[in-house]
């Protein structure tokens, strides 16, 4: 395949470009740049300048605002919400993080919830910045309804990822992002842009048949991983980051959508806690402990989370970035 | 098999005849009974009567305390700690779960951490008091060192169980309750007692190959379930309720075991929210998009967690419960 090799600041400005060439304001831009850019440099093209395309063609059916600002509300003492106003996540999560660091600090653990927010981001992006200030957090988001429950046959669930994050002193931090699908959306719609078959188990067609088309199953219904467990955690995702937080399941966002092929349109919850509340002057002997599991992980083989990105950042800051031709053209025809 | 019925008042007077017959105190057993009664009651053989064999094994072992009293400590406005004080889990559970959910209503989000404290008892009727109350609610422990990470060949994370709850107005609460293995410890003893293969994918031997064999599975190590993404569970669960709240991973457990064959020893994380505080007035509202996502699970075939459960609970209090009687007989002899 083809690739255009992009450096960093190239990747930026060109992102840049097309968003603000479409509409978005300077601070959404912004946002949504370094989220898409830090996903392309961090090795994971599912979340990178793909992502634009979605983007803008989200903006282009009306179905995002391209300026709207957030307003934060102070719910409880523990819990911060944040209406993005039909806007994409980012710029509502930027500006509430500091309000939920320090309800976190102070009550030891604390929700945010961001509202009305089209979501295509990333999710270990969101809570890097709370692991960076030394504090746990868990995130998750619902989607459209693209994945059958365990035992079903017709699309219900998002792919709801879940990510969680642990800070490490002097190292990167820990976290994973997880798709409760079998495989994240937009692997699938790379296999079909690619025309390679799907890994077996990762979708099921309109028949409700098992398939390996990734036409059939974007048509169709994606599967959850593992089974019943992971449909069970999928549908934890769509509860306590859609009802609970008085916003839309992934039924709901689909209809929403109403057939535009816009992104996904809800809520996300982020919970955070702060080792320091729970441990107080024992905080660093008892992260020891997590520093000698993750040893455990890596003397018998086992990959820690993450580690794929972390190889990938610093080759991407020295070597710029490579992605496909056909994908490179379609960004620069979108800020034409 | 041969089996034994007991009526769900003989099953409770047999179980505590056992435990106080060992020198449990009364407010303990009744703890323990209450779990274990209600675990057989609901259909869950691995978490059932079976489970009184191991706590009387871990006291016989020196490795439980019959009678400390917790203590509980107030560590922030949304945490609280419950020191068990070597004793099992579910007396410091019963006498904290009150501050814990003063707190939720509080703050919107709160945690409870019990610490140094044997575990053995199912998470589900842990959270069922939270969900009771209208809360929602999250809880996960570590248990002994017995299942590999994903890319690696020996135990490292317990079976690390996760288990939420969601409450339903009208209707038993929605909870499931899962091991981040493939399955649960006792699934694979029962397998055992039982001379039965294990199915695939549940467990390697000792020297890393694949086994269906549940002797060779308990000498070698469990599998998570999901791959890399059960895996990645598992170690959430070590870090959020191990070192985060000052307690034992899975391996130190099983190291302070020593080879006695004890229940694991360490802490227990609950986290639970309060709907009210997220939602206000608009709570009834959003908490009918849950209702309708899990009619839109029903209405395809797929079943709700805990529906086993729930099925069974009537039919186990009209008719009692039928166990093997070589397990009754075990038991019996227990308490002579």
């Amino acid at each position: 395949m083809e690739t255009v090799n992009l450096s960093l600041a190239e990747a930026y400005q060109l992102a840049l470009r097309v968003l603000t060439h479409n509409g978005f304001s300077a601070a959404h831009a912004r946002a949504m740049v370094a989220n898409v850019c830090g996903g392309e440099r961090d090795g994971c093209a599912s979340h990178g300048l793909y992502r634009l395309l979605g983007c803008v063609h989200t903006l282009r059916a009306g179905k995002v605002s391209p300026d709207a600002l957030p307003r934060l509300e102070d719910k409880a003492p523990a819990v911060v919400r944040a209406d993005a106003g039909g806007a994409f996540s980012l710029l509502a999560l930027e500006q509430a993080l500091p309000l939920l660091v320090e309800k976190t600090r102070r009550c030891g653990i604390a929700a945010l919830a961001i509202n009305h927010c089209v979501h295509f981001s990333a999710l270990w992006a969101d809570i890097e910045p709370l692991t960076e200030q030394g504090l746990v957090a868990l995130a998750c988001t619902p989607s459209h309804a693209w994945v059958a429950p365990a035992g079903g046959t017709r699309p219900l669930f998002g792919t709801n990822p879940i990510a969680f994050g642990w800070p490490r002193a002097s190292q990167p931090p820990f976290i994973f992002d997880m798709a409760t699908s079998a495989a994240a959306r937009g692997e699938i719609e790379l296999h079909r842009r690619a025309g390679k078959a799907l890994p077996p188990g990762w979708g099921i067609d309109g028949a409700g048949r098992p398939s390996t088309d990734a036409a059939a199953v974007l048509d169709g219904a994606m599967l959850t991983f593992g089974g019943h467990k992971g449909s069970a955690l999928a549908a934890m995702v769509e509860l306590i980051a859609g009802p609970l937080i008085g916003d839309m399941t992934s039924q709901e966002s689909l209809e929403y959508d109403a057939g535009a092929g816009g992104l996904p349109m809800g809520g996300e919850l982020i919970i955070a806690l702060d080792p320091w509340r729970f441990l107080g002057d024992e905080t660093a002997q008892h992260l020891a402990r997590a520093e000698a599991l993750f040893s455990g992980m890596q003397a018998q083989g086992a990959r820690l989370p993450g580690e794929r990105r972390y190889q990938a950042r610093p080759v991407s800051e020295a070597q710029g970035v490579n992605i496909p031709r056909a994908l490179y053209e379609d960004i620069v025809a979108l800020g034409q």
